[in-house]
This record gives structure tokens, C-alpha cells and sequence, in this order.
């Protein structure tokens, strides 16, 4: 993967900054599509996202067969990823989570919508997956293809998902977007939880405001974000190309 | 000991562990069952779990007499562990913890359920024991065998009990496993109380999606959870044998 | 103060500990009375407790004159200490601190109760102190002796009193005892709002478990939770005389 | 800008302070006036605060034209800072952040009001900016002058407002008095949403503690602060001139 030295750089360093952030624990995962080969991506073997090293990064095909494993295991749930490189050719990169602020939500069925203008990439309102509903009584975990499918059509277009009983799924051009975006998915959740909490009417972001974001480039703030979070998580920051 | 170094390994880790998770502050204790001898359990003098060395540890038949004291004082409550032991042949690990998410749950009688997939081990339904109901008013420790007993039914063929206005007891087939429940019986306190403030019905997980869950193997998960605790606790990591 | 060393040594540990477990920020303080001399005590200058070290300490007498100053510029709010003292020969440790947890109780008047085992020193109900009853609009800092001895009577025979948009008052029969029932007052005020806010009837500790509790010696517990809290303060560990 | 030594050395304390107490995250930004050439201020280049260095240090225009820009990269919004000095002669320093605490309030339209006395420099009653009411649907950042100085007039005579969907912005006379305002409008944040939590009626400060307070010199305090702050975000500490 030698041909691959910044990617795979950057997707050591998303998990780090995921687990750093508290978006995952000892679970979840984040991905990043081959640029050579939309047909395969890169995830590490089945391991805490925090100790996460380059050589731990695998590569898949779309359904979920490692090119070559070397003997390492592969996370259960990694069709999650494939479903969604299958589903949205522009999706470069997934992030699946399990974020605590999130899980209410989905237990709830209450939509997150953007309260914040930074949490505005993840959509209007975020829509929420239920394992049960096509499934019935499973483990609960994203097994095989067609729950990943499944999972990928309730995403749609969108950026973002929830997952009932589970946390959530991230989508996005890149693999620093998709770590934003799972950040302030996590902090739309938290904000919103607290403005609830305090029992008034909540103004969220018009449709206009959330549009307007999403028409302009977010990658030169990406950078200003990027570095803090190497500097938390303890990597070496390398500005964008 | 020399003979159980792996097991006081994990002893000693699972007492830092817990630390390092909030699970346990000065107070709160872990302990194991020997495996050559059902009758007998390991656990630490009456110290912080923070900072417990391997030579902390001590040996106690399940009345809870110290096998060779050596000056060292054992925890008040070492009981509620002599108590499951002798009530459970299956039970190998048993942690005792004042969690400061489990105690609202505990004062209020709202019942902890399953919100999360990962949270399952708690079981369908944490029930809560109270020493007012057969004991009356006491300094609520559970100082001798009568009071572990009593514990050890509310818990009954189960994994958890809370206790009202103290904190909780959580068992395991292992110590590791023991560590997991209680870590996510924590978490699950956490997520259920930011539900329940949300103000709408909360969808916990079904009967079936527990009871599936409960048949098969964490083994190879506690793996992948248990390396990151070793590491934010900085004690080393071990592989499960 | 070379005779008093330990007791210095306990003094700038609590400053270190009250800081490290966040029951202060750059306010609040801690004394102890003179073991030698009861119309006198021992308090640092006014400096952030959380970098105080022995050369800080100053002795005062009980109106708050310091001994010796040295330069040194006292607390604004020594009386409180001051006349704790006077009103309870008892009384040989006092905490004042501005606990972000026990503000919303002073605010909203909602009487702290034990919650919680460890927590039964706080008394079986907190008083609310409010400079208004008596002052009207001030600073609302306690300067001089006449507020001190106001907020004395409020604490009575008690060990804790919250202010009304101030902080707290916690009083101890040693220095050790003090920071333990200050870290377990604002942990109580945590738990008790978490259970408020789960919207049923709260069962807090008895009466008659609360004098139990009281009855008995918490000396050697305090020993275990101490190492600990020296040891996330960075300070070192001396056992209890 | 050799100059201007001690300036430039707060200046990056507050950015790494405000960044250490979670005031900022990789946006928000703090600036001060030239105090030779009041139509002039210093603020740092478009960089995460917790990163920034005297080399990042910028001068601007108070319409935001940089001075020596050397290549740097200016943030945004610029113009929360240029249009407060034009429009207050008093204010020398100016923190704009997005701190989560204050968030729900200026998306649920509750009024700020000082619980605490530490926190009365917020003024009796924050006011809620929204760039929806004069200039509709926009990406939310405060881009040109004339969104400042509408902003600046919402803040009127006050030293803090909160902008909806946004943040906040704080002004003081000084650096560290802006950073003291900021860290406890914070406060006053997360103390007066648990206080609401509990569902009683909240006795904020009257009107007379505030405007005593607001007439007695808080300089001597700060220093108390100051010093505590700098040790946690690992910056020197120089005593106030």
C-alpha cells in the first residue's frame, strides 16, 4: 500500500481522532474508498479504533472479502461500508459509530436537525435505521449485504443515519469530511438534547441556512479542525494537499 | 500465587480498569473465584482499586475468612462476593461498584433496561435490592453472609442487581466479562437517563434481540474492548488465552 | 510552622485535591484550626488552591488578623472560617467552595438530602444561607465577621450550609474529614439532580440510616479514599497518624 | 511588534486558555485593541486557538483590512471584532466562540441571567443576536461590516451577547478581564440550564448584587485566575502589570 502512504496516513489518524473525540470506543470504524479502485476500499482489521497502526489497514472488495488478510480479522460489521461505496459513488469514505450522545435519539425516534451552523453537513434532519423493521429480533449488528443495503437506502442522498439500539452511520467525500461530519453529528446531539431539555420551542437551522452551507466548500476549515484533533489525538498533522 | 499469574494479572487490570472507566472511585472491589478451588475467591485489601498492586491481593474461603491475612485488612463488604460465589457454581468474577449513573435508577425504582446493543449482558430487567426491606435501618454495608444472601437472590439466575442508595453488583463467567457488563451497565444508566429526559417513549431493545445476543460468544469481542481499557488504565495488555 | 508540619502537609494536599476533584476552581479555600491554639488557624494567601504550597500558609486569629503577614494578601472571605471556629469548638476544618454542582439547589431552594451511602455526612438536610435575609444587595461576598457569624448560625450543629448564589460552607472534625464531606456533597447534588430529573419520587437515606452512619467512625475509610485523591492531585501519600 | 511583548504573550494565553477551558473548540477567536492606535487591533491568523503562537499574531484595520499579512490567513470573521472597537471606545478586547453551553439558549430564545456571583461581569440579562432577523437566510458568519456592527448594536452597552444558531460574543476592557467574562458566561450556561432542569422557580442575582459588583474593581481577582488558567493550558504566567 506503499502507493498509498497519505491516505493511509489520514485513516490512522481518523481513528485516533475518533476515539480521542469520544465518537467511538473499543467499536466502530471508519473506512476509505481505494482511489485507484472505486470497486475496493480500506479498513483496519477488527481492533479499537484508538490503537489503530498502519498496518493494520486492510482492503476489501465492495462485498466485504478481503483482498489479502494476512491472518488478520476483519470487523464483523464492515458491509456497512461496502453497501454504502456501492450505493453512492460519491461517498469516499464511512464512519460507523456508536456515540453515546446519539443512541437516544434513535431510542426515541426524535429527529436530529442542525441547531449549530458547523453541524449543518449532517443534513436537514437525520433519518433513523431499525434493524427490526425488516429484520426482526437480530444481534443487531450489520452481518451481511442486505441489512447493509437496507442501512444504505434509508441514508439516501443524506450524509447521515441512526442507527435504533446501535449509534449511526457517517458518509462523505473524503475521509477528514467524514470525520467532521461524525464529530458534529455527535455535538448536534448533545446541543440538541440540552436545548430539549429546557422545554421551550427549539429554532433550528431555516432550510435556506443549511443549504447555503452545503453549497460552500467546507475544505479550508476542514484544515483549521484537522490540526487540532492530530494534536489531541497525538499524530502528526499534515495539511491537505 | 505464583501459580494464578495470569489471573492476578487480570485482577490487578480489572481493578485499574474500572478505575480508569469511573466505574469505581475509592470505594468498589473485584474479585475471582479460584479455579482449582471453587470454594476460595481473590481479591484485593482494603484499598483504592487504583491503586492495587499484585501483592494486595488476598485469598478468602467463601464466608469470607482470610486464607493468610499476612496484616492486611479486607473490604467490609467482601460478602456480596462470598454470596453470589455460593449461590451461582456458574459465576467466576463478581464486581461491587457506587457508580454515580446506576444510583438514580437505584433512589427512584425506575427500572434499567437494555438500550443498547452492547449493554445487553445487563439483562432484560436490572432489579433493585433494598437492606431496608429485610434488615431495616442499617449503616447499609453488606457486612456478613445474611445480607450477601439476600443480595444474591434479588440477583437470582441474572447478571446485575442495583442497590438503593449505594450502588450495584455485577457478575460474570469471567473477570473479564465481569468488567464488560459493568462498564456497560454504566453506560446503559447513562443512555437511558438522557432518554428518559427526552420526554417521549423510549424503544429499549426487544426480549428476542437480548436473548439472542446473550447466546452467542463475546469472547472474541472482550479482546478489542479489553486491549484499550488495558491501555487508558496503562496497565499492559494481555491476550485472552 | 516547623511544628506543624504534617499539618501543613495535609492542608496544602486538600488546596491540591479540592482543586483536582473540582470542588474549587480559583476560588474557595480551605484552614484548619491551630491544634496548639484554638482562637487561632491556618489558611493559605489568597491564591488558586490548586497551586498552593506550604510557604502560602498564613495563621490567623479568629476575627481574621493575620499573625505574620509577610506581605502576603489574605482571603476576602476569611470570616467564614473565622466564625465557624468560634461558633463550634468541634469544628477543626472548613471548606468554602463554589461547586458548580451544589449552585442550582441554592438557586432553586431544594434541599439536599443523602442520596447516597457515602454521602449521609452532608446531614440529614443542607441549609440555604442567603446573604439577602439579612444584608440585602451586597457583593454577596462574606466580609467581615458580623456575615460569618450569620452564616454560622444557619450551619448550626450541622456539618454543610449551601449560599444562595455563592457556593457552599463544609465543616469537619479534621481536615481529612472536611474534604471528604465537601467531594461527597457536590457528589451528592450531582446524583440527587439527576434523580429529580428522572421525574419520580426519590427515596433518599432514612433518618435512621443517616445516624447510623454518623455514629460511626469514618477515620479508616478515610485513608482509602485519601491515597487516591492524593494521587490524582500529584501529591504524596502520608497515612493517617 | 516587539513593542508590544507583554500584548502579544496574554494574547496567546487567552487563545490557549479559552481552547483549555472548552470555551473554544477549533473555531472562535480572541483579539485586542493597539493600544497606541485605538483605530487598530491584534488577533491571530485563521488557526485553531489551542495552536496558536506569538508568529500567528496579526494586525488589522477596524474594518479588517490586514496590516502585514505576510501570507497569512485571516479568520472570517473579522468583523465581530472590528465593528465592537468602532462602536465602543471602552472595549479593548473582544472573544467570539461557540461554546456548547451557551448554544441552547440562543436557540431557545431564554434569557441568560447571573445565578452565580462570579458570573454577575455577564450583565443582568444577555441578549440574543440572530442574523436571520435583518439579513435572512445566510451561511451564518459574520462576513462584512455590516453584520458586525448590527451585531455590536444588539450587544448595546452590555459586555455579552449570544448569537442564535451560532455562539457568542463576549468584550471586556481588557484581555483578561474579556477571557474572565467568557469562561463564566460559560458557567452561567451549564448552572443556569441544571437549575432550570429542577423545575422550581430560580432566584437569579437581583439587580443591586449585580450592579455592586459591576462597580468594584475585579483586577485583584483576575490575577487568581489568570494564574490558575495559564498553568492548565501550559502557558507562563506574568503577574498583572
Amino acid at each position: 500500500m506503499s502507493a498509498f502512504t497519505d491516505l493511509i496516513d489520514d485513516l490512522v489518524a481518523a481513528n485516533r481522532i475518533l476515539a480521542a473525540e469520544d465518537v467511538v470506543d473499543a467499536y466502530g470504524h471508519v473506512s476509505v474508498r481505494n482511489p485507484n479502485d472505486p470497486t475496493r476500499y480500506f479498513m483496519a482489521r477488527a481492533r479499537a479504533p484508538e490503537v489503530v497502526e498502519a498496518d493494520d489497514i486492510m482492503e476489501f472488495t465492495l462485498d466485504g472479502t478481503p483482498i489479502d488478510a494476512k491472518g488478520r480479522r476483519p470487523y464483523l460489521e464492515r458491509f456497512i461500508h461496502g453497501a454504502m461505496f456501492e450505493a453512492r459513488p460519491d461517498v469516499q469514505s464511512v464512519v460507523h459509530n456508536h456515540s453515546e450522545k446519539v443512541i437516544p435519539f434513535g431510542a426515541t425516534g426524535i429527529p436530529l436537525k442542525p441547531i449549530m451552523h458547523n453541524c449543518s453537513p449532517i443534513g436537514h434532519e437525520v433519518p433513523i435505521w431499525d434493524a427490526q423493521t425488516r429484520f426482526g429480533d437480530t444481534n443487531m449488528l450489520v452481518t451481511d449485504m442486505a441489512m447493509g443495503r437496507d442501512l444504505a437506502q434509508t441514508l439516501g442522498n443524506g450524509a447521515t443515519a441512526l442507527m435504533r439500539g446501535h449509534g449511526c452511520v457517517v458518509s462523505g467525500r473524503s475521509i477528514r469530511e467524514a470525520v467532521f461530519t461524525a464529530v458534529y453529528l455527535q455535538l448536534n446531539a448533545e446541543l440538541q438534547m440540552q436545548a430539549l431539555q429546557l422545554g421551550k420551542p427549539v429554532k433550528f437551522l431555516t432550510k435556506g441556512e443549511v443549504d447555503i452551507r452545503a453549497s460552500e466548500s467546507t475544505g479550508r476549515g476542514d484544515d483549521r479542525a484537522w490540526e487540532r484533533w492530530c494534536r489531541r489525538a497525538g499524530v502528526p498533522f499534515k495539511p491537505q494537499a
